[in-house]
């Protein structure tokens, strides 16, 4: 198919605008738009025949950051005309993507209406319900038949953004119902809506957080919700894809985060971008890294005596690192999901605690084992096998607490845990080992 | 409303059927489901009283550990009742959380259709397209009119998952098009389905991997897609919410796999399970830090004679450790979400190679320059940069090629990517740093 419509592009610049309109239709948008990417020519010459509202298409399929490279191949007549076939929420993201400047040049390009509904949904926080909705839905009152909804529909639908629900509002735009479209397909043409209506519609707050946004998505199953403000004023609508963008989005974050790289860093994207999504973060943990050293050159009296400590240095924070990062991350997740509350958070500091002891035993005895054989000195053996278990409680213990404090002081955990949590069980796992191996010493020499 | 919901569980006991389908209909089944979890008397008493199709709703919502538990609340006659009333993914997702001898019991109480169609989707890797889809959708032939399709969909329809999309198949049952509804409701009822589908269908072949399936579904925003054979013959749907689903749960397991936590480990989960979750990876954690060690130790009599070096060693180490996974979780996202093509492997190569120089210098002259102050020489500050510069770009180069490596040979890149990585880093920026100092060593003391 790509070779097929690679095929067609060739030879579009010598088309007609209706014979592109026939070839096109034949293709995706998105499959449209990788062609276009591929050109090596100015694609303006094919993109100049295609009608407005396939234009607009093209920009609402289009990468964030290519949206607006897109609309600026466009003289300030014609963008004004590809704007007007843009939805509300499509508009958000393509402003949402570039500066004030050219943010302002685009409003100026707008109907007022248009203009007006655009700055209020700019108003909302773009991590936030209001942010994320469409106010393009189909409103219908409970009062109406089903052949006068099927009248409305034909002449009402086609610019509306849902194509499965129709909401019912009263009088004062507050929400009453919903229908899905199989019904009013499948019941009676004299039936009323507010007989086949469901009254017991789960909406959305305009404030609600982008994460509990997809978090209720994923828990209800649907293909859309609406979203109401504190009166049950039916605001706008937010679709499935929406929230598929949405998870996508909020996952990589939690990954990149939790690896010290910039959400917003791409596979290929430039070096000089790259270099400052990581160093910045190699930077903080080099000072980590050196709190650590300072802790181990307090001992260094002790570890010129008896060297095979710092042979055993690495297992012991190295293991408190990992144990750490289990547990911080299935905290994070849980928050995330909204799993972790505060009537369930004692049950599950417990149980990592008492998680910490269990590994924490194993492991300090089999490193206890492994100590006395390879040092030939049962106290050594004890000194890193006390060291281990500790350093492994401590794990458990910051790998709970750590994120939860980031997350009420207002900074996301996945973001900082990591790096402070290794900070912990670095500083104290060769504390823990090197003091006590110090307290012992007259034993291991 | 969770209050109230409660107040009417409590009391729903002492009503007869009728009734309570009239109080349980102002709920979502979610919203049911999770205040029956919170009831601590036997919720038989109400569930009895509720018809099949609604207990088999609740199945379908209830997590995947709790749905056999649920059926089995019932006697043998009626959990038959129960199961014709589900879907055939819905009967896959249930018998998909239980064991042999369980499955072969509610098999065979399914209708004969029904367990012939059952278990040809259980033959499908449960991974792929063919065990998400469902097999119930709406197919009609492009001779229909929007009339005949009207009264098809009013006699037919109600039991399909599909309430957006009618599928145009043609006497074989290949896929010919596909009709969204709302195009049926504004259609003169005269038109033929032929004049308005759409016949640029883009089908999900059957064993497309679900990762890719949600890519797809992703890149396009559909609700909901068909899935195809190789003849083109249509055998079921997945839909959004299904997708949705998997996003969620690949995420997760990328995550917890990174941390080194198996992916079905919950934070309500059980301590013994917990354990068995993450004891394996510490001990093989444990195994690699064994290696890092046996590398120091060979330096044993280096670091009597310059014990500064025992301070600084977690430093090369631990930043090898952190330039590693940042690149190493950048390709496993870009393995994920199909963006590190064979095309673009060299390219991204030469990136991190670049990027770990240039990090490599700079961290490199920095902790040089730590390492001369605090040392007060300025081979000690050489050695540590070169280690370090060294390890960086070590660092990048196995960050990129384990995880690359581990997925041609079957192994999930983020199963075991970051042991492998940072065992390298250990191991080498030991061996750099360590050896360096051996051989530099009358400049060192």
């Amino acid at each position: 198919m790509r070779e097929e419509l690679k095929e067609i592009l060739l030879f579009m610049q010598e088309k007609t605008s209706g014979e592109i309109l026939e070839d096109i239709d034949r293709f995706h948008p998105v499959d449209f738009l990788e062609m276009l990417s591929e050109m090596e020519d100015n694609p303006l010459g094919i993109l100049e025949k295609l009608p407005n509202d396939y234009i607009a298409l093209l920009i609402d399929y289009a990468e964030d950051d290519e949206k607006y490279g897109l609309l600026s191949l466009f003289s300030e007549k014609r963008k004004g005309k590809i704007i007007d076939e843009m939805s509300s929420d499509e508009l958000v993201d393509l402003l949402g993507s570039i500066d004030e400047e050219q943010k302002e040049a685009i409003i100026l390009n707008m109907a007022d209406e248009d203009a007006e509904e655009v700055k209020e949904l700019l108003g909302y926080d773009a991590d936030s319900a209001g942010g994320i909705m469409a106010t393009e839905f189909i409103a219908i009152k409970e009062t109406m038949t089903i052949s006068e909804t099927i009248n409305f529909l034909r002449t009402k639908a086609p610019d509306s953004e849902t194509p499965y629900y129709i909401y019912v509002l009263d009088d004062n735009e507050v929400l009453k119902g919903v229908v899905a479209l199989r019904d009013i397909i499948v019941s009676d043409p004299q039936t009323l809506i507010s007989e086949i209506m469901n009254e017991n519609t789960i909406s959305i707050p305009i404030d609600m957080d982008q994460e509990t946004v997809s978090n209720t998505f994923e828990k209800y199953g649907f293909m859309a919700m609406p979203v109401v403000d504190n009166f049950g004023i039916m605001l706008g609508i937010i679709t499935a894809d929406d929230v598929m963008e949405i998870i996508k989005d909020e996952y990589t974050e939690d990954m990149f985060r939790l690896a010290g790289l910039d959400e917003t860093e791409k596979l290929s994207g430039s070096i000089p971008r790259a270099v400052k999504s990581r160093l910045p973060w190699l930077i903080v943990n080099l000072i980590t890294a050196i709190l650590a050293a300072a802790t181990v050159s307090l001992f260094e009296g002790t570890i010129v005596r008896i060297v095979a400590l710092a042979t055993f240095m690495p297992i012991v924070a190295g293991m408190g690192g990992n144990a750490g990062t289990q547990t911080l991350t299935l905290v994070i997740r849980g928050i995330a999901l909204g799993e972790l509350t505060f009537e369930n958070q004692k049950e599950i500091l417990i149980k990592e605690a008492v998680i910490g002891v269990i590994n924490g035993a194993f492991l300090g005895l089999t490193v206890a084992g492994l100590g006395y054989f390879w040092v030939q000195n049962a106290y050594f053996g004890l000194v890193i096998g006390v060291a281990m278990f500790l350093n492994l409680f401590v794990a458990a213990i910051s790998g709970f607490f750590i994120p939860i404090m980031l997350k009420k002081i207002g900074i996301d955990p996945a973001l900082a845990s990591a790096v402070f949590v290794t900070t912990v069980t670095d500083v104290l796992g060769f504390f823990f080992f090197l003091g006590f191996a110090t307290l012992m010493i007259t034993h291991l020499i």
